[in-house]
């Protein structure tokens, strides 16, 4: 009997698909393709399947109890985490592709830049081909960076900011250790408090967890400086958001970047639309619509996939209680 | 008989005014400081003086043949390399102030991202409070970029570019030869025609001269391939403008972010303000409108008025009738 795997992903071009049958021949693996209009295929195929390659809770929740391995192609887990019997086998693997670090942090030097340039202002009058006058930027250079979550994303953002020569980068993680060695200070969560006064530029790029829910909440909002502003790019949960839209119009923070918001897709009549100073992204910052992103998530699979053939650890693997 | 510097400028605070005023003096000079809408006094004064530090075509004309040295705060002079009779002394020195570096380097940062991860096609959507799926999008990581011209704001650029990731960086020059060694290769301009073909990141930062007139022609830009965006922060003569609107509206090229145009301001039924793909911004790349750039030419300044006064040549001289 075949050893199967159910690949259900829409961005898979030849390439990708021809690089994923020779790892799979070669690890004594068989891969089934289909596209996300072929729900129904992959749902049947998956009957028979030890792994699964998508990023689909729906599908995920009628996979078997023989389900040994599910790597997600996305890089937030928490709707795989909540414990509500989304997996049938209690213990099957749960992997992540943290692939999106260059293209998230493509997307957060360019917001960052818009909220200091003022595009938000310059951007009414541009709309009515209107010319306005100057107003006093700020620039990366020499700013402080504070940067909320120290993984594959906070270290993208690092290296760009260095080079782009700001001054302090200082990292917050659970731990207060980084993954990687590029903050000129990296502090455990326990210390958000004391730093948030001092956070001219708080790049947000946490997982979704039970922790990081609401964390920065309307007292934490209250301690940023006047000119600070917020590029977020991990979970809308993680923000008071009514609180932020208040501290915008009032003028209390400088601007805000969001791609990700509560809920997704943004209501129409949402405040957060019209809020001052706001660069709005319909979660867009990591998608798998860059070349790099696309071939990096193959990449992990198939190093995985050689793993899982082997019986190693998963490079990739998630703590599915920690969820992360 | 005292030794007299007339200062025309908006943006000194008084700290930059306490730094003049103590170079001054240790060079044996006295400043007069006026602001913008003290022309009449300015004029009055400058009829005195030897030094005129002004970004003012228009107080030029009025000045003295007495006048020795003219500083402009602005990078570009082409305005005062006319040889229309602006300068009523034919010897009269002229200097300029690249301070603008930094700030134009994050402004070509932030468009050519804009451009790449299609904000543009976003903001339609967006500004109907809609939820646009996402598209395919690009990054500057291993991407090639070519800039066109290799001074102050291509090098400031080109490192800047390196810290994202970039590709091969190209320079090109008069003379083939580049102001600082971070370019992967450097070409003359006559070498133009052959690597527009494979520009993808054209960046533009020229100075405006005669031989950069016209420069991105309508047949130059015929020669861009499909995926190319140029980022224009030179002078708005160095585009044949309505060439540049019916590549972008077919489609030949892939976007184009203006901060300079022709003319400025662009009226409001200019067709470049409803091009496909474009970044419009109001000559905002390089202002005296962020810290960094006004602290540098100040210091510029007083850097030449100590050279002046020992009678050494001028660090930032323009050769007047090269016109940079």
């Amino acid at each position: 009997m075949s050893r199967d795997i159910c690949i259900f992903q829409d961005f898979l071009t030849e390439d990708y698909r021809a690089q994923i049958q020779r790892t799979a021949r070669e690890a004594g693996f068989v891969p089934h393709f289909f596209t996300e209009s072929q729900f129904e295929e992959a749902r049947a195929c998956l009957q028979h399947c030890e792994v699964l390659y998508a990023q689909s809770p729906a599908l995920l929740r009628t996979a078997p109890k023989t389900l040994k391995w599910y790597c997600a192609s996305s890089a937030g887990v928490d709707v795989y985490c909540q414990n509500d019997g989304i997996f049938a086998n209690p213990d099957c693997l749960l992997s992540n592709s943290n692939s999106y670090g260059v293209t998230i942090a493509e997307h957060v030097v360019m917001v960052t830049l818009m909220l200091l340039r003022r595009m938000p202002e310059y951007a009414a009058p541009l709309m009515q081909h209107q010319w306005p006058a100057p107003m006093p930027i700020r620039s990366i250079r020499d700013s402080g960076i504070t940067i909320l979550g120290a993984g594959d994303i906070g270290g993208n953002v690092a290296r760009r900011m260095r080079g782009m020569g700001a001054g302090k980068i200082t990292g917050i993680s659970r731990s207060g250790r980084a993954r990687e060695d590029v903050y000129d200070e990296m502090h455990p969560i326990s210390d958000l408090d004391a730093l948030l006064p001092k956070a001219q530029i708080l790049v947000m790029a946490l997982p979704g967890t039970a922790e990081t829910a609401g964390i920065l909440s309307r007292e934490r909002i209250a301690l940023l400086p006047r000119d600070a502003v917020v590029v977020h790019v991990g979970r809308g949960t993680a923000i008071d958001q009514p609180a932020l839209v208040e501290a915008l119009n009032a003028g209390r923070i400088a601007g805000a970047a969001l791609d990700v918001m509560m809920p997704e897709p943004l209501p129409a009549d949402d405040p957060l639309w019209t809020a001052k100073n706001v660069v709005l992204t319909p979660h867009t910052s990591g998608n798998l619509t860059l070349g790099h992103t696309c071939q990096t998530n193959v990449d992990m699979f198939c190093e995985d996939l050689v793993n899982y053939a082997a019986g190693r650890k998963l490079v990739h693997l998630v703590d599915r209680a920690r969820g992360y």
